[in-house]
């Protein structure tokens, strides 16, 4: 999930155009859903294979329930900001929801995965005694830090002005200052850049209204 | 942590002073503190009079660094925030790390919770067998469940602008519209409202340069 969530915040990506990126961005996520759906079949499999009961415990309830809100995430994303259907009043509704569950399934991916590492760890250490600190538990425990770590990464990287997309360079002729709010926008230290897509949002009306103009006058839209 | 973190996003307090909001957070973030130290003193007494060790697990490694990073937000958060010694350069630097910080450790503590929650289940369920679900079992699931909806509760209060904190009123004379600006920033649909803070600091720097004015004039200051 590390490239999905950060996709927009590549300074090299700044040139590329919003929808390949959006579609970048639900590819890959795509590609995760499809992993996270296998990995489950084999955990399945596995359990009943090996007689051992399924959905027992916390880390499998959590876990299944993730996997669930990840794939109707992407199923709404997908309805509503990649194909070009949506009213964008409705798109303007969801981007906070779309914006608040991709962080929250993110950080609760990585609870689950601490909570699996940790029923593995009881599971595997029985004969060599997790709690004698063998170099296994010391080993993986330093996996689930850095797992940690990684997490507190991306939600800096996501939380950060400066690595924000800056709005598509067009829409400034319709800002009222011209855009020179960009730069105040960029020296501000706060967390409104999570939700840039908003004002993204608000250029995507602009350069309809825009692309509507310029389809009347006879020329190809380039939406 | 509820109070704590969302102390600031009650209307109901919005008529209390910055300085009473800022010793409440603070005071209610003490007392957690200090429970948070009871509880782990008392967790260590418990292994060490049943010779078990201390430290092994990912929980316990994870739980520590939490408790550590926790103590430390809460000394620089005194000295930078509560006390008045800070120069407001150095509270709009830290502002932003603060917050992260805060909502950083937030989450861990909660991963922290479902790996503690998770480690129990097996330790005390041996006997019945947590894999065949029973009650017990079913029950702290749902209990683990009910923590991870807590938390995206808090999370979600956390980062909705209706809940922000108003600027303080005398503040707005010094904005170069007069204040019109409070209502495009309630209005809007983003993540700022977590660093509200940053703009209560400059409405603080403002408030400062105006006492500092008064105080010229042989008032009071009300700061």
């Amino acid at each position: 999930m590390l490239g999905q969530i950060i996709v927009y915040r590549l300074p090299w990506t700044w040139k590329c155009s919003k929808l390949l990126m959006k579609s970048i961005h639900a590819g890959l996520h795509a590609v995760a859903a499809i992993l996270a759906i296998i990995s489950l079949v084999a955990v399945f499999d596995f359990h009943n294979a090996k007689n051992i009961p399924n959905m027992y415990s916390l880390h499998s309830w959590v876990g299944l329930t993730v996997v669930i809100l990840y794939i109707l995430q992407l199923l709404l994303g997908v309805f509503i900001f990649l194909l070009p259907w949506a009213p964008l009043s409705l798109r303007a509704l969801v981007m906070p929801i779309h914006v608040y569950s991709g962080l929250l399934i993110f950080g609760t991916v990585i609870a689950t995965v601490l909570m699996g590492v940790t029923e593995k760890l009881f599971f595997a250490l029985t004969s060599s005694g997790y709690s004698t600190s063998p170099p296994e538990g010391v080993f993986t425990n330093t996996l689930g830090l850095l797992i940690v770590v990684f997490g507190a990464l991306i939600f800096w990287i996501v939380t950060r002005p400066q690595w924000q997309r800056p709005k598509e360079p067009n829409s400034i002729f319709l800002q009222p200052n011209g855009g020179a709010q960009e730069g105040v926008e960029g020296s501000a230290i706060n967390f409104s850049n999570v939700d840039k897509s908003d004002s993204e949002l608000n250029n995507e009306v602009a350069a309809r209204k825009r692309n509507f103009i310029v389809d009347e006058a006879g020329q190809r839209s380039t939406m």
